[in-house]
């Protein structure tokens, strides 16, 4: 589909083609058909030269004296990213934060469907979340399988974490994003995203700091 | 309280500081007293240099032939972390993300504490999650300046984000912990942490494509 991914990319660049697209999207939005690579660094907050790096990685979108076209590099950047297919997703844990999760991914228009959410509390189990069923942790493995579910999202406390992403793992996800505050290991053919909100609220608690001290 | 702050330290380690501290957590619980270098790195994922110069920063806590005292290094790294103060939150957006890092904030035994949440739609203001009042966010302003307020989590929609990070400045907090998606502008005396939730979740669907390629 894209001829970009021949070479290697670094996991540093492609940590930052999200926050391209999203500058990309608000330049559609606002009408905005064509951008240098200085203006989008000024608007990004990188420099011309490292925007310029970035995406040559992929080719290049750019033309000399001209820029980038915005749509085609939001297009692209979204084909590079897999955000022109759908994903299957399972949640596991009907939390607070397994709630809002599964609120979070029905804002998105497609792309990203949460087919069920699992839950070990009886209490849970049956109701429905925005129209999606809270079913039986025990029947996770088999509704991964059946269902060709291709990632599964921990919401679940720390000590759980890990049994969860072996089930997901054994049943075959292709992708898991953890937000329980523990670090899990998965086979090499799952990816694996761990969004440890602590470790951003302490890095919070660091800057208020740095910053009383200054003043 | 620590001499260690007088030399400037970079971004990306701050960045890591947390994840030792987690590490460090763990090993506490399981009762180790002393690593070194070369062990924390195999746990951790890190290089043994890697982390000799990371800790180097703060005057290095290791000695050489013995390693790292667990617990003076987890107390250090609180300690320039800022965790050993405690901070005074209010949450900007009772919706399932707001109850939801209520919930997260209050595993902590200390150190974070939510005040109040508040909330311009009228059929949840008055209520309580987990014992936190739900406010007007007309009174968000007065309620910070009063209560000395030293942080703010936005939990809210996308448009409403800049408007809740301006009253939030202009009441004094110190930091702010922003969940909408999008980048928001704060003045230079307040911190500020964005968590973009979409960014990791589009990055995890390049490695899922990734690795369908690789097989």
């Amino acid at each position: 589909m894209n001829k970009s991914t021949k070479t290697k990319i670094s996991n540093a660049v492609i940590k930052r083609l999200p926050r391209y697209r999203r500058y990309l999207k608000e330049l559609q939005r606002k009408g905005v058909d064509k951008i240098s690579s200085g203006e989008l660094g000024v608007l990004i907050g990188y420099t011309a030269s490292q925007i310029r790096q970035d995406l040559n990685n992929f080719g290049g979108f750019g033309q000399q004296g001209y820029g980038y076209n915005v749509n085609s590099l939001y297009n692209e950047i979204s084909a590079i990213l897999g955000l022109d297919k759908a994903y299957k997703i399972v949640i596991i844990g009907a939390g607070n934060l397994g709630q809002a999760i599964a609120n979070y991914t029905s804002y998105f228009k497609a792309g990203f469907v949460v087919c069920g959410i699992f839950e070990v509390n009886p209490r849970l189990i049956g109701l429905k979340i925005n129209d999606i069923e809270v079913m039986d942790y025990e029947k996770l493995v088999s509704y991964v399988e059946e269902n060709q579910i291709d990632m599964g999202i921990i919401c679940t406390y720390k000590d759980s974490a890990q049994d969860v992403a072996d089930k997901l793992s054994f049943a075959g996800v292709k992708g898991i994003w953890n937000f329980a505050p523990v670090d899990i290991e998965v086979p090499e053919r799952v990816a694996l995203e761990n969004v440890h909100l602590s470790d951003s609220l302490h890095s919070l608690a660091y800057y208020i700091n740095k910053n009383q001290k200054k003043e």
